[in-house]
């Protein structure tokens, strides 16, 4: 940590300063030029804020010099993090392609849904079980039965799943049945829950909270992965913005700035900020040419009977079509989509 | 639900909304004008999101007429409602104050800013047990301990005390020292958490999620409400926002927003949007005079010795002369301030 | 400037950051710790800005020691300044009440209201001539005649008055018929029109962009005063968040904020923001409690006629059961209503 | 406009509407059902606002049927406009990349990156000359002289030249020197600006405001499109969010969304947004896998020395690698770089 006096600190402010670090133990480097007083904290720093000193009298500036993360920092871990889901592997020069209905209507359409998008190269399925839903009132999911079909399908296809947690409760179902487990934006710092996934000998999918920083979405990583789980793939699934003609804005420069900040894959979730297909498909692509690698999608056999984000949902022709144009976009920067 | 058809709608583009209405069971009241196609729709229409309709050719426009939420609605609920917190009542013409350290550190400072404040005139003590970090590595409270101690506190001074509860495998020491149980902003939309909490027989203090529209605040106070706990506080805390100068962006308004929509009461937490003590106070009379039922501050007794924002706590005697303020704030509006 | 190097900068990083700063003409204080390089910049460092730094390789951090504001910044001019506008003071111990119809519609309206509004004690009178609308087809407001009619009712009530200008070219209109000059929010950071209006024998008052920081308000004041007028009252009247239920945001935190940083009046406008009369009155009474020097109202003789913005506009008789309201509040603080 | 009021709306409240309407001399298509009862308001209703309604008692919901923008629909005018400046078409099936200095600060270098950039194939050339600086400190910009570079620059390369006008009294100077007009992000609702620029024979690029919505965004091109000039081309350039390890969000979904609701062509500047030049490659990319109709990023020669936003310039070599990559990538669209 330094500390950062103002130009017109007195004697007494630079002092309190310094009586109260060292009466919690710490050393400090003093730096007294003729303008300008800083203070170079030694030890172990991360029980102290920046705001504690910021609100002393005569400080100018307080800030950390290294993140509050670690294990999922660059800086400490240099090389990209692969992550392997069954056959697949996220974090390399392959992208991933995560595919499947918002929520699990039935067996039927999730087979329907499956097989077309895995003949168009789907690497994973997705299907929600247990939905996180704003209102008491709307559809919350099949549960249970609906982890068995994705099993049972994943089984089928040879595609590994991924279905969303919402409840401590619930994790020895997706223990059982689910082969990536993803959190959600609602519950990404839901710590509690994160730190009973640590301890889950499963890859975890970490989306990012609609109005979460990166340091914060990494600091949640770090609470997975300092307690014992660094199978962690991030998912940018877009932030809470003013603008209203999509349902949230998906920030795709967080790709990019969270492989400078992190060595941990990140894939893009484009259906559930962009609210209608026709909008999904182009930031799709973007996200491939942006760098992510993967992209999760939703795909519907018949997007207008879907019980929840029916509108969002890609056609299988669409999916199909969005497939061979990634392939092309991937190439431009010297990757391919994976094959399982 | 409404659905308002586009100008240049086409027979067939009106129809096809139509079949799908009708074979979801729904009766259409149709409206059509020279210029416009409505359609009204009759039945049970929580099932159905507006957004399916937006996505469909020829739609212009498709809405509900009434909120998502009921019970918490003061469409269906005029009256105001009292939610009473040992001997407070809050929600009436009294402003309730909770005031108390931001983490319990040990007992000797519980007692001390306890005693000190409730001399002043604080109606709740409120201390944190098991605090939300953004970082593992940050100091996570006494936990059971704390709560302990609270319970004590809240004995030997007649008031009621408040702590906020973060994982469903605590709630029962919540149940047995806790009068009233605040859920934290970030667990605003945490399901699994809300769902545990209706069941049980305390008052319930629901904090904005940073990035919740008031709307779903109202949806997450009725996942409380529509499964068994009416006793329900809402609490203001600040949102997120560009402006990098105080934490979080305290959004006054909803203070009298909340009161058009609900009849719930509602206060402000100043503190931990302000993140500086000097900035919390004018904060906290503000609170009063946008009409809140209450306000809940940090009152530390060493303000620089605290192990958790410390910045934003106030002293004892700031404290003090806030409540000489606000009480005559209150009597411009008709309302005083609360007295055990 | 102060630029922190990574702990593991390598010598070549270093030395690379401090070529490139003697190049400039920069002399650089060198603290070289155990664990941290630290440089801080002698000079005239107004020219560089700290991203060069934050872009360069082995460098941690960079930052301003000093506000990029000078004349407004409260660290170099201590003492409150106070705005003569009229025979009104602003910025001292009494609040300052404008109000008027957000659009002059006709001279019989303005009159009507004006009569009104000044029975209950408003000490300046407020229209708009020139509108700024979003759309080209929206009623864009009476132009010069408006003015006149403004200054007509400002000679017969004796109270000075307010009135935003658009365009460079209607500045001489402004001079002649106007005694505060209002620059919209719009424009805050139309330079032009700043570097312009610095030159004006007027009181200018500047409202807030809807999405400016707080930084970047000072900065737009500093154009005005470093060019030559330091007549400015700042305005506070709401930011863009992604709370739609009212039409921005109003952060009435900015008031204690502004009011630590420099030493200029500011006054809170509740009218925009808000969008609904309602709302209009809790917010007006906050901003007094939060410490603001004046506030600015819409009120209108019919809203439900006004040609823009009639829902927010309060009625005479609320204006005035307001004015009661303010003046208790005011008290609490240890101010007053100022009287003409 | 549609108005819709509550189902317990009183006779006395629909009558009131009604009067309302009726004394403004609209017609009124009333629909009245057993649970809703619907005006569709016939005439004129430009001059009407949905908030107006909102406020009446009884009255639900109020909205327009069409946008506010009628010129620079989509709905009014199906297929793209195309914008010839120079020998480049922009809004075609080519992508037109405009490249160039932040600011030109000699001769020198901004023929020596304008020779660099037109060999990898820069169809357009930029260069800022009077320069929006929030700080009145900031360096300016080198005005007249500067756009005399840039058009003996534009001259000798054949490719023509686009620079930032700031103030009206410059805009014969743009006329002059200039083939393509930028109209700035803060200068988005310069409504006196957009108004004398509509009458300029000169194609306008007209940036997206930093807290704009996408509908002010296109209202701001119907103030140039509804007084005359409707050469628009749309740049994208970030949004102001809560997000601080980017300068600004840099919203690509505005680019398919701007396709769906509008005819003019967009483009994207990801170098002000983003800040750093790493970052700004991706995004660059990601761009014209959305669907942009080109980009706009800055080049320097050496970016360490420029006088602003060096750390977000890319180097030649980048810019020709960045060249190769967008190539592929508009390939994968069916498109391909625009040659001059």
């Amino acid at each position: 940590m330094v500390i950062v006096f103002k130009p017109n600190a007195s004697k007494e402010q630079i002092g309190h300063v310094s009586d109260y670090l060292h009466a919690k133990g710490f050393d400090i480097h003093i730096n007294e030029g003729k303008e300008l007083t800083i203070f170079g904290i030694v030890g172990d720093t991360k029980l102290l804020t920046p705001e504690t000193f910021l609100e002393m009298d005569g400080v100018s500036n307080a800030f950390r010099v290294q993140e509050s993360y670690k294990l999922c920092s660059r800086t400490f871990h240099p090389r990209n993090t692969k992550v392997r889901v069954g056959d697949v592997t996220i974090g390399g020069s392959e992208i991933a392609v995560i595919a499947g209905p918002c929520s699990i209507e039935n067996e039927e359409m999730l087979f329907h849904i499956s097989s077309g998008i895995v003949k168009s190269g789907a690497n994973l399925i997705r299907g929600g079980a247990f939905k996180p839903r704003s209102s008491p009132y709307a559809f919350q999911g099949l549960g249970e039965e609906g982890l068995k079909y994705l099993r049972k399908i994943g089984d089928r296809t040879g595609r590994p799943v991924v279905s969303e947690v919402m409840a401590i409760s619930d994790i020895p179902l997706f223990e059982k049945y689910v082969d990536l487990i993803q959190i959600g934006a609602r519950n990404m710092q839901n710590f509690a829950l994160l730190k009973e996934l640590a301890h889950v000998k499963k890859a975890l999918l970490l989306k990012r909270g609609i109005s979460a920083t990166i340091d914060e979405w990494l600091n949640s990583a770090e609470y997975l992965a300092s307690k014992g789980n660094q199978r962690i793939i991030l998912c940018e699934r877009g932030i809470r913005t003013f603008e209203q003609s999509t349902r949230f804005t998906l920030d795709l420069s967080s790709v990019p700035v969270i492989k400078k900040k992190s060595h941990l894959p990140i894939i893009v979730d484009p259906s559930h900020p962009m609210g209608q297909r026709e909008l999904v498909i182009p930031m799709a692509r973007a996200a491939v040419a942006a760098g992510a690698d993967g992209i999760m999608v939703e795909v519907h056999n018949c997007p207008e009977k879907a019980l929840s984000d029916g509108p969002q949902s890609l056609t299988i022709k669409q999916f199909s079509d969005l497939m061979k144009e990634i392939e092309i976009i991937a190439g431009a920067i010297g990757k391919t989509i994976a094959k399982n």
